[in-house]
């Protein structure tokens, strides 16, 4: 597999083969990855963080966390191709807004959650 | 941006300079990438399948899908870069397994779930 | 089982019995309590809107659905029994926030999300 | 608020007085739980696990806490009174089914999970 491009058109043609694009609709392709998302939890949910940090020394964890993690992205990347959005991108972007938004100085060794982005406050959201 | 290899060594970058390595442990970046999964959601929660299907014609809600989008990629590259793992090896693997275990024929515009490999089974494990 | 109260002690003991105390931490159960969120959008998500809406009358269907809700249910018990929140006046004090912030009238057939509340504007939080 | 079922019936009525049932699905409102239970998430994805312990003593973030558990809270009665589930029912059923499957003195103090029930096996489901 050489890009997320490659991964998207082998995700689009083994829909197609199996004439599963009638469920593959963003709605459902939203629940598909956050039902992922929360099996890529239960791997960890019991596990101190020293235990969750050493996970992969386990071949047995470190397989069944490979194979959650593949799903996430697999759902992800099936997500962003039906819905026409370009991953890396809108990560750029992304990662480039909170550069701006949690300067080094100010937040260094902090948790807090940066003020909403201007553009944000109008609605009210989140 | 030109690969997922850039993305995982400039968000490596970030969260040095920030000192926030001390945060992003496995369990705590695989509950930030089930919250972003679920900010996601809440894009499509409300939406007939039809107005999801057409999400991306509205530009603001665009925006919003698509930062909720990178935020699931952000933190799925971190936690696959602090995990060493292979996004698109893993999914890869996924998706042979996955070619193996729902052939076309069985499973043509079907939703049935395949039977749990055998060699999860020992363990009844999902 | 009469009330929460009840299910919530019943937990408790059955906890103790296990000594699992130990790993009902709120951040543990935070995730647990994910985790069964995702696995009930599993039971839904390659469903049309119809088909779910009818899911009760398929036995087989229901029973996991049941297992699901009850699974969350349990977690979400647990977790406010840890934490010390009454569930039954949380949800009664949201409640009178949602009925002051979705006033009747204007938000009738509205997906509108409402302007975040006054007193979390000062930290643009969510 | 009395009980569970008070609550059920002052969700329904919201629901009807801003003819919000329309989108109230059993899809659309398991969405929603989920995206709320990832908003929970979101209050400990960074603390330790001392941290976390020890969050109703803020009372800032204690009010975050307790306003998020009550929207899942929320989600979850309404979810199952569409659905007609009974929560403290299904909630007992599998308490009862967890004391079979996890008997006391072979899982004391461990993590490990039971094997799936047999009348899950047929299928090969979770």
């Amino acid at each position: 597999m050489h890009d997320i491009r490659e991964l998207a058109e082998r995700l689009r043609n083994f829909a197609v083969a199996r004439d599963w694009e009638q469920f593959h609709t963003p709605k459902n392709l939203a629940m598909a990855l956050a039902g992922e998302a929360g099996e890529l939890l239960a791997e960890f949910q019991w596990l101190t963080p020293e235990e969750a940090a050493g996970i992969m020394a386990d071949p047995q964890a470190a397989r069944q966390v490979r194979s959650e993690i593949a799903d996430v992205f697999i759902y992800l990347t099936r997500l962003a191709d039906v819905l026409g959005v370009d991953l890396l991108g809108s990560a750029a972007d992304k990662l480039e807004e909170n550069e701006r938004r949690y300067d080094a100085a100010t937040y260094r060794g902090s948790r807090r959650k940066a003020p909403a982005l201007a553009e944000k406050n109008p609605l009210g959201e989140r």
